[in-house]
């Protein structure tokens, strides 16, 4: 893990945030590779599930919604951790990750019957020092708007994008006319003050989630929602193997009754072998309806679905999510790879193309100027077809193959001095490190259809 | 302007946010139509200014910053607005919005002259009475991180994407090999407690930001930033042009001394005629050295550039920023029209081709299956092109045509009984309302050609 991290902070994927200043517990920053593959994640991701469908729409919420939102949606009153204090140096823990290192189970325990398995296990602080009672602690970040006394008010940031799909479905409804089933899908920034952030970019109290909330008629049997459901899996399958990570080192978790939330009938997990553990890259869950009706008690509003015949319903949700950061994290761990390569080590990022940041390195042999000016022709057309390349003149063309390999560029087209005279480059492939030699004259062409 | 706002809501461009909770001050959801015209806009920027150039790289730095980020940046002592409070209603009011109002011109004054006029001027509240002193209220939103007595602190929420830039200048440098000058460019959302948001998109606290820092060497004779800063100025103007925003509604402002910072030569607002009055839309500053200088001196870390022969340098920086909200209203209001046919109103969205969130509409003349069937078959081959499409089936074909023009599609293919006979469809024009007869065979190819 540490080679992976050193690698994408040092070729511009991930940064420590705020790094002059010491950085800022556990945020990064998207660096200029870094940013262009995230691009691709969340383009493909939109192109495919919300463009290239009839049955879902995009949304765009605030990231800074009423707080009766979250009073309604429970995570006000719910949202917590249960926290501890070590009466002696004041830190704070997590009871239930304190109570699982003592090698109890706290799947599904409630707060108080946490608080009991405490007392019975005589549960001390990581310190050997006696410890508070706990406390709920809410995940939520909390902030303040309006500067007059009338209007000012607490706020919270979002802890998850879900909500605005919730809030905002009556309004969608009528401007869209969508029969059910329709879904509604959304990208974008959520908070939350985890106690303990970490694993790179896994956990982040900033981070960036792609939501689906996919509304169903109210099902009369179980095989109903179940059809439906079984298609999100297997389109999320789909997703998880076009970003080139192995079937092989994703497990599917059925989270167990008393463990899932009381009003889902059943939620999956996808977990992915992280070098750190197994733990969860997405989830998938049938909600019911308990989201949209808490909205519908506690404002009022009737967020009912009429069918043709006018008969009124509230639909049910099926809810597929994926996490932006962790996305990114598994697909560059997935990639990583080192090879023994006459004698040498070659670090190779695996990257399928559509997701390299930059998919075409143009390498003049020399600095000689006759070679440059052809290159910059090269980078020129692939620029006009949509193709991200870029041009490298230093070191050797060796140590150039390496640098672009280790970014995972697909293919590397060097100009020589034949090239003058045939009006041929070298396109060297990045995983099979085959050369080949392609007229100029259609390179664009012939390399599009390699990296799209 | 209630006209444009209520057909952005009813048509799914813009909602007003947290709505079935009463709304909140002034924040807004993208719909699923304004957040596919939202994406084109930063798509199409993001391609323009980063991809298709080899001297910009992108950034997608954090939300949250350490805290002595604004320290240095000087957000935390000046990013402020003057506030006064009404002694008997205890409403809070903006002091420079009251000596603008009571005709005394406030650029450039500091907080201490802005209190001597209020003296001087003898100001009141709107409602006649008398106001406090002023006092200092900083504009941005503050939060808090960590659960532990020993890493709990306040965080601000950026209120700007700059800053970003500049912390991260020297990773950037060094993961990327750039040479001066190069740029480095970043679409992100930023916050700000506006004391009084308003006027629709125009003003939240919740907003988004495309810019971009340009990274000079020191110029040694004005003309040196001034050549780049000129070019910048086209580039947005060329730009603004491309939205299908008239350059007669644009008027450039010089910011005068006085008004302008004092560490910037030259600032102009790109100021635009919104139904609300001349606002600003746009802006370009040549900010000199004054950024990286401050990072130095606060966070101790050399963040000079090396040039080839060993000489250090600061750089200099030339800074467009692009409101992306702004850029929405803009567009929207730019685009809005209304005209007489055949003696009905025709309000119409006159969206340059590739803003439009739908671009082509399938429309069979009734629902018949065979119809329905083909419809389907264009729909598809149109979504296999890239071309966001829409089947409508409901109501006559001329309020179907009112339907689409209202949201600004530019095409609608209408599929009748003649079609299942000759294979050619009508092919419709959003501004003409010229209709013609193109053959089902290369329709889409037709299509892409005019869309794109």
């Amino acid at each position: 893990m540490e080679k992976i991290t050193s690698l994408l902070k040092r070729r511009g994927f991930i940064y420590p945030g705020s790094l002059i200043y010491g950085g800022l517990q556990n945020t990064f920053d998207y660096g200029p590779l870094g940013v262009e593959m995230k691009k691709n994640i969340k383009d493909e991701w939109w192109n495919r599930f919300v463009r290239r469908r009839s049955d879902i729409v995009g949304l765009d919420s605030a990231i800074l919604m009423n707080t009766k939102v979250w009073e309604a949606s429970g995570h006000l009153a719910e949202f917590s951790d249960p926290l501890v204090e070590d009466k002696i140096t004041h830190e704070r823990f997590r009871l239930d990750h304190l109570l699982e290192q003592a090698g109890t189970k706290i799947g599904g325990l409630s707060f108080e019957q946490m608080i009991e398995k405490m007392k019975g296990k005589n549960i001390k602080s990581p310190n050997g020092n006696e410890l508070t009672d706990p406390r709920k602690f809410n995940l939520m970040l909390k902030t303040s708007l309006g500067a007059t006394l009338e209007t000012s008010s607490d706020i919270y940031l979002r802890p998850e994008t879900a909500q605005g799909m919730f809030v905002d479905f009556k309004q969608i409804l009528e401007s869209t006319r969508k029969k059910i089933p329709f879904g509604v899908a959304q990208i974008g920034k959520a908070f939350r003050n985890e106690i303990t952030p970490g694993n790179f970019i896994f956990r982040t109290r900033e981070f960036e989630q792609m939501e689906i909330e996919y509304f169903i008629l109210p099902p009369k049997e179980d095989k109903e929602w179940m059809e439906v459901f079984n298609t999100w899996q297997k389109e999320m399958e789909k997703w998880i193997e076009d970003l080139g990570i192995l079937g092989s080192d994703i497990h599917i978790l059925d989270v167990p009754e008393g463990e899932r939330a009381h009003y889902s009938k059943k939620t999956i997990d996808f977990e992915y072998e992280f070098p750190f553990g197994v733990k969860e890259l997405y989830g998938l869950a049938y909600r019911g309806d308990f989201d949209l009706q808490n909205h519908i008690r506690e404002s009022g509003q009737d967020l009912s679905f009429v069918d043709e015949d006018g008969k009124k319903f509230v639909p049910h949700v099926i809810e597929p999510t994926f996490g932006v950061d962790r996305t990114m994290l598994a697909v560059l761990v997935s990639a990583y790879d080192k090879e023994q390569v006459e004698g040498e080590v070659r670090t190779v990022l695996r990257l399928p193309n559509w997701l390299s940041p930059i998919k075409v390195a143009v390498l003049p042999l020399s600095k000689k100027e006759e070679l440059i000016n052809l290159c910059e022709d090269v980078l020129r057309e692939l620029s006009d077809l949509g193709i991200i390349s870029e041009i490298d003149i230093t070191q050797s063309i060796g140590k150039r193959y390496r640098r672009f390999d280790e970014i995972g560029t697909p293919y590397c087209v060097t100009v020589d001095f034949d090239t003058l005279e045939d009006k041929k480059v070298t396109v060297r492939d990045r995983d099979t490190m085959k050369q080949e030699r392609v007229a100029l004259t259609g390179l664009g062409k012939y390399l599009k259809e390699k990296v799209f």
